[in-house]
């Protein structure tokens, strides 16, 4: 049984040292996804090292165009990479150097791997943050469009799990779009606070070369460049950051999964997911597993799970490099992969599915859910103190209780022989219809406000 | 050895189960700590109950008046409070009707628990973002001192904990200033997204009562009110923010506490800490632990602990509220608590400590920290490609080395027998105060580009 | 607003960094918890100093004397805690001097605080151990009352939260069982494994002086004396592992908790938990929140939290103390207290609940539940191929479902009009009693082998 | 920029949904590493079902062998992995229906994917235990090779980085071979525990098939089976108690990682890697970066991450069988691979490495460091009380201070003015070689013990 370790290490074990250190050095298995970043990094650095007169405009014309061509063959899959070469970096330069000659050598000039690999990896996670952002906005609309239909739709509001008080299938889809935004709003503030270039900052006290970094961060859509050489190359607090409001984000989208589980149970029967979102069962052909929500709610596993692994990493680093850094590329990009796949598998599912209107509404007026309208028509017509009204309504619950009915199915005479100033208008309130109808405070669950927020979110998204 | 444990819960065990079930559901023991925040928005309410109508004027000003009263009796430390009123919104509010009476029992018209909680939960979140910031601007300052005066010292710059070139101690430490201003960015971002007012969304519905939630919101000082009910009372996006923010921070202070424990050791000898920061041993005079650094580092744990607590238990939960997030506010008060304590005692220990400009000194030219600057100089004078640069560099690195010298210990014949080019104005460079003048690009480490960070940072900071 | 945090650590800003260092670097606030542990360790330190000839009998007898006297005043609550004295070793030996006179002064001789620590803390989780598996126990037994009562009633076994096939009550409790009963083994084999005295490794080298460790590590019920005095000051091992142990039993407690949260809602109605367990409503005197189960669910968070910070704490730590350890103890106290908290909640609750029979049994046959039933009656009985016998129990479902029956609701015919070998002897397995029931395998949900498991585990249990 | 973003989800999302959710739920990408180990339960299963009367032999031998054929398939790399077929369950079971026709169909018959998938994953991971096993074993033989040659090397015995007292090379070396054969004793307790089958509890509920359980479980190297059919398919503490094994592992990786990357520095020089251990500079031919002892370090990271990703994913769910679980297998992939490869970097790296002795017996004598044993000798010969002893020695290191010198440079006459009965003989334990032949309490670091220590691990590694 142990052979499926040893076949793992055992041939690392048996082929000595070098191969284990190689084993554990080189990134090129996963860094090669900064391609694209690392030659966008090395044009703008090429056209920049002429503009200063550090190198020919010759030799930065040969190199830049190069580039390209190594991109080309990156994105047609032609492109050999090779773990000698360690790193995207190393690779790269090399294959340059074949197509291009010995103006390639001339490219390192004022830089260094450790503000190249800061650029490359600031840029694919500015990349992620926009991505997010797209994929949270078609969450976003997704949810809009269930709350537009079922703006005055009733279910029950819960807490703990029970019903509490009803509420409008819109109004709860629409607490998600407010999540979403917030979440939206930290990838945008975590964005801006990482769009400072790092490039310049050279292995880590800057150069003696007559470098232009203001240009360099230009070039690559940067606000600026950082404003501290060891600080440029020893930070992730961008990848950090990211992963801080992928994880909240990640939360938001567990607590969703995880009513839309519970709500497409044999007893709940609140939703019903569409065959593409749901796995079935050879056996039983009616069967309609919410797969996709399951995965979607475990997602936040792996996401903060590489929060935590980063956070570990950088614990007591010293400044400037340490190579302990090299573990932050795969963290940011599992998190990021699965972050984005769980969100477009929420818009999907949710813009798929369909809610049983008939059983919303059936739960939502059991369990006395209309007391407190009760009792707050006791304060607001009857003058009675707050605490006063509730003692009231608790006693016409248990009277209803104790026939086995629910409080519309009292009479207006048993009603008056808890308190006699109660009058016919108080059935207005006890239907859980009138009970939304008259939640209009701002943010409140009436159809009313609910419409109102739908417009205004239609709005802010465009 | 049982006893201990037993002595624990064994006495709870034998009351039976209802005072387990009171210890496990009561949250005064640490909700009290709101009381302050509980009775300012108490008093909001009251006055926007009466400014609308729902209560009358002379009704607000006695709950007013009365909440001052009991607020002045728990800052005094003459309240009782009791556990058997479980939370501080039931204390309050039974003292509350001790004192005025009757008129207490129209406070709570219109609100609930949960939005009260979220209320004054959030004041006080945002309470630790201003905290925070104060505590870090304090930090920065003690920073800039050092920076300021030794803008000009030459330290080793490390790589790998391996000295890699030479850089000022000014520009160490402004290292830490630019990381600890992302830091407050972060927190202000924080309090900025988590400033609107959950209050008036009562259970989780919003409610039929013709309340102005503007108008509270701007009496407790927020933006406005949140937009949805249930959100806004199954939100805890804010305590999660926060600590995020503070686990950033927490990774800074322990890179910075680990760089101030290895520069303290008797093989570094960087940094002397104050009498006052370290601890001593009875029998070795001499004696400086570095206790408060380690402390530092440690931090980290508890606050990131806090992190990942609030984070596995908002997991999966289904809106609106569940009592699962009564387990919020103990992670947050020892989080930040901590990260305030720690804050305070790096701005106290960095202001005291005395950088030891010899050891610095020694060390920045060990390792031939400036052969980069060898090699530049080359490209730079010579007009050799970067990588034949750092070819010839090393050939000289290799003949120094068999000397057993350094490079500045070279003849300039011996240089010429590696490369005929080499002039005598080679020297300039190689030592290492030359080095560090020499680095002037952007955020380098040369003392002028220092002394203009200092100058930047001392404005921004006021 | 910032007033609170201001007081927090204004005052403390205020009266310089003294009061600051002092606060982030005393311990006694938490570490008097050890006092019964540190007064056993030291009685057990002085009588082996006394038997190896280190000091006179007199003095150890006077000493031990003396520290029964501490510990009655600590037990008692008149004893005066001092925080100059930073911790509990300090507080016991100045007092213990005020008690015994110049005899204390030999207390310390070939030990050292370092040492002294960790023994005590060592005893501290040594107890939670046993605390643990004691909770542990009575949590299993109070399943074990539910499984017999409900040996054979029928409820649906879930996958996905969806029905998919009927087990028994019994069985689903008896599930917990074994899960808990891997939490103790768990506890068990960190106990053994923590069970090593690391008394006599002094301040990290071991001492000079003809000490027995064997003798001190025997009368503390140690099985020996750890092997390595470097280690024996620096692993903290037994409390990561108390730590993973409990957040391994903490994950158990979460899934059952969520069950019967969800179990407890209107849409189930599977369980109802007595009024001790539940908290009420002032107005809905019907409801009955499952708030303990919830609490438990959540309580995952601060003990696995805790396992977090004390990871984060250790890593990366030089040997042999580091003033980071420091931040242990509190970590594995709150963890300890709420593990044991929640464990109590849980057993009470359990015992105390009572299953609903009906709506339990009314949910097991929905859903096509004895689908697999039938179509191992295929391959059984008619040797069919799994697969194939699939495929016609697949048409059998779908017949039934377009009938809105069930499929004890076909008739003979319409079964046999799918596949004609089917006989009468099919509808034996169709109903939810007769499926459970013939579940025989072992480990498998028939009455008959849950009863056997419940006598099996009694007999564990004793 | 966000091309890269785009073209990785951009693509999924224009092929629609479906697409999506085939991303999100197939597992085949990471579950074929489950191959050989699915095939030995297959052909166990088989074979029970045989001797069972279940299916016939000819079928059980075709199947049989069948399935050698499919694994050869595989290990040769000739093997087609379909994503439509979903998992590797389906992946073998598809290609052994074209291997030998109608029997694959037989195959299923009293099984599920859920028992399949729980028993594949529990066998892997016991590979893993094994594995760990025997990597740690190297690791402690190198580690002991290293102390063996070095039991009597002075080196400086730290607290809080501070040089404390003199210990042994050996003896440092030595606390780690402790430590990992506690993490020995960890996996080794993880694997006993999770080694009993859960082959045979089906979908959930067992089966009514006469199937042998106790069968399977022997012929798969299991104990026996699980006890509870509902358990053995929602069961993964099995893979979260060996993620927490390995933390605490990867705990002390971080421990000796962090020591070797201070020890390599400069201004320490107490080690040198090995060029196959160390990365370098193409500039400076001396450099030797401890990278592997940082990759090291930083595993710690990934390692801790899975085991919270897993705990994450498991909180809460409820019983049987969630797909949420079907994200465990990746984390405990990914956290084993690391372990492995860190572990064996560690020994190849720790063999390699060289001592510097003459840097290690310099550091020895700095700080005092004998003060104790100063102090030690002062109760011993003179009969002081331990505080006494601790006042006078304090006041001699402070005499030596003030002179610039150490304290065997002090005079017999200077150290009789601050105690009179000083005597001659206190020179013997003055000297740091003196100091650790002296430490000879059991665990001690005197090179006696320490010979004794590796002669005993030397004997238990056999």
């Amino acid at each position: 049984m142990t052979k499926t370790a040893n076949s793992m290490w055992g041939g690392r074990f048996a082929a000595g040292p070098d191969a284990i250190m190689e084993a554990i050095n080189a990134s090129i298995g996963f860094d090669k996804r900064l391609a694209a970043q690392d030659i966008a990094g090395s044009r703008a650095h090429a056209a920049m090292l002429a503009a200063t007169g550090i190198i020919s405009n010759n030799d930065a014309d040969a190199i830049r165009e190069g580039l390209l061509t190594v991109l080309s063959e990156i994105e047609g899959g032609t492109f050999q990479f090779s773990t000698a070469l360690e790193d995207i970096h190393m690779n790269v330069e090399a294959r340059l150097k074949e197509v291009v000659g010995e103006a390639a050598g001339r490219l390192h000039t004022a830089r260094s791997r450790n503000d190249q690999v800061a650029v490359d990896f600031r840029l694919w996670v500015r990349d992620q943050c926009d991505a997010a952002d797209e994929a949270l906005k078609a969450l976003q609309n997704a949810l809009l469009g269930q709350a537009e239909a079922g703006a005055d739709w009733v279910m029950p509001g819960f807490t703990h799990l029970q019903v509490a008080q009803p509420v409008t299938w819109g109004h709860h889809m629409m607490a998600y779009v407010e999540m979403f935004a917030r979440d939206r709003s930290r990838f945008a503030d975590a964005r801006k606070r990482m769009n400072l270039s790092p490039l310049g900052a050279a292995a880590l006290a800057g150069t003696s070369f007559p470098i232009d970094r203001h240009m360099t961060a230009q070039a690559l859509g940067f606000d600026g460049p950082m404003g501290n050489s060891l600080d440029a190359v020893s930070d992730r607090d961008f990848a950090l950051e990211f992963l801080g409001a992928a994880t909240i984000c990640a939360v938001h989208l567990s607590r969703l999964a995880e009513e839309l589980v519970i709500w497409s149970s044999a007893q709940f029967r609140f939703v019903k997911m569409s065959d593409r979102w749901s796995t079935g069962s050879s056996i039983m052909p009616q069967k309609r597993n919410p797969d996709a929500a399951e995965l979607i709610r475990a997602k936040i596993g792996r996401i903060f799970g590489a929060n935590v692994a980063l956070t570990m990493v950088m614990k007591g680093l010293p400044l400037a490099y340490s190579k302990d850094m090299q573990e932050d590329k795969e963290q940011v990009f599992d998190a990021a992969d699965h972050l984005m796949l769980a969100l477009a598998a929420m818009a999907g599912m949710v813009g798929d599915m369909t809610a049983n209107r008939e059983s919303l509404k059936a739960a939502a007026g059991t369990g006395f859910s209309t007391a407190t309208d009760l009792a707050d028509w006791l304060v607001r017509e009857l003058g009675l103190p707050f605490r006063d009204a509730h003692h009231i309504t608790g006693l016409l619950v248990a009277l209803a209780e104790s026939q086995g009915e629910d409080l519309p199915d009292l009479t207006l005479a048993q009603m008056q022989s808890v308190h006699e100033g109660i009058t016919q208008e108080v059935f207005d309130v006890l239907g859980v219809e009138n009970s939304v109808a008259s939640r209009t405070s701002f943010g409140g669950t009436s159809p009313a406000r609910v419409r109102e927020a739908v417009a205004h979110w239609r709005k802010v998204l465009g």
